[in-house]
């Protein structure tokens, strides 16, 4: 039995793509239709009740859409809001990006392991909750480093001011002796490289994107969800137009990509 | 006649402070009632029809508020929605961030103005175009500096991180025999230092807030509209609560201000 219907994947803005990017190459033949809402970007400042107004009603939006799974591409939506979007959600698959990351991770050789993300997460200490669940014996050290999503927003990738960004974020003493970091943003695998300069190879940095979908994968098999078409379609609505998420989307899945304003 | 209503200042989040701290001085027993519409911010990288939207629903909420005026405290507002805001703001005065700015430096002996500011002001060539309306003669060259404001929101001020952030936009070729600067952000007084820091004296940076609130000063003379209570009021409301919001505010207005949650 198979399943053409969409996966559904969303963020704040352009971050979640790093994720859908993943799905499409690990899952190149299923469609995804992708909501950026980028009208309410920045979700990790905002209030976890602004978060949850926002997140579920793309969430419903999906279900509208017919997805078959719904991707919360983002960490500080999940931290916030995922009982609510999970709910919102009725019986359609939601999968995470925190809790397949910190079950993974907890299961390994680590002893310290240090976390960035945004203000929303690190708030929420979804990371420490969920890592603990799993092994209550590792130290996990939370640090909000908010500064390097618009960085990245703005193309300043690779440069002094994102190499001094990090030194002074990574530089804390609560990251002294961590030998894990989790990148506890979807837009951080865009700087993963930057990271692991800055710790000069001495800290694991954990591959999330890859995680995650390989999570997805494992469910989908589980529920029969796999599509047997081999013509995926690529459909992006964003609430507000964004040139940068127009241009990363493109990057990342070509030009013939719909792109659709969309208001919720 | 006197007239003790308070004076109505907005902005997306904490850059419109620099705009009510300076009528505070200036004006120092005038209530004020501010407006941060953090829950939308930062409007500089949203649309002209996003930005059209909140900043009129906030216009009629200061005007049921009772203002007596109201200051855009805004550039990104300003130069996207002043026409709508005004339409919102029926016969209630009001003072935008762009004009006074534009006429003043217009009728000086500058002869090559650059203007730094978000996306959402360059892309709308609104300082081009007001000074270039009293003076046909001055070259605007105007350069969007998206990431200054979120290097002013986490704290990055006096860093490495807005050192090389302020000389990579900076040191565009544009911008190479300018001799006068608008800090075209009501954020970017807060960093005024670290602009004329990269220029060595060599360009004049224009003090636009002190330019609005002479602006405001006049106008409200002219109308009568001047208080003589001698017990100001400060009342801000927020969108969306950030403590970033609250430090600033009290830093500013003292720790007697009432902080107030509101949703439009």
């Amino acid at each position: 039995m198979n399943d053409n219907r969409p996966i559904g994947v969303f963020d704040s803005g352009v971050g979640g793509l790093t994720v859908a990017k993943e799905i499409k190459r690990l899952l190149p033949n299923e469609s995804i239709i992708y909501f950026g809402d980028t009208q309410h970007l920045p979700y990790g400042e905002k209030s976890k009740e602004s978060i949850t107004k926002f997140t579920t009603a793309i969430t419903r939006f999906l279900v509208e859409q017919d997805c078959k799974a719904i991707v919360v591409a983002c960490n500080s939506a999940t931290s916030n809001s995922i009982d609510e979007i999970r709910e919102a959600a009725g019986d359609v698959l939601v999968i995470d990006v925190i809790s397949p990351v910190a079950k993974k991770v907890a299961y390994e050789l680590n002893q310290k392991i240090g976390v960035i993300a945004t203000k929303a997460t690190v708030n929420s200490h979804a990371y420490k909750k969920y890592i603990r669940k799993y092994n209550r014996h590792l130290k996990v050290i939370e640090l909000a480093t908010p500064l390097l999503v618009p960085i990245i927003e703005e193309g300043f990738r690779n440069t002094q001011v994102s190499k001094y960004a990090m030194e002074l974020y990574l530089s804390n003493k609560k990251f002294e002796d961590i030998d894990t970091i989790i990148l506890g943003c979807t837009h951080y695998p865009l700087i993963e490289k930057e990271v692991q300069a800055v710790f000069q190879g001495r800290v694991k940095v954990v591959d999330s994107p890859l995680i995650v979908v390989n999570h997805l994968i494992h469910e989908m098999r589980k529920l029969n969800l796999m599509t047997d078409s081999t013509e995926p379609n690529y459909h992006f609505y964003l609430s507000d137009y964004t040139e940068n998420f127009a241009k990363l989307a493109k990057h990342f899945f070509g030009k013939s990509i719909t792109l659709e304003q969309k208001q919720l």
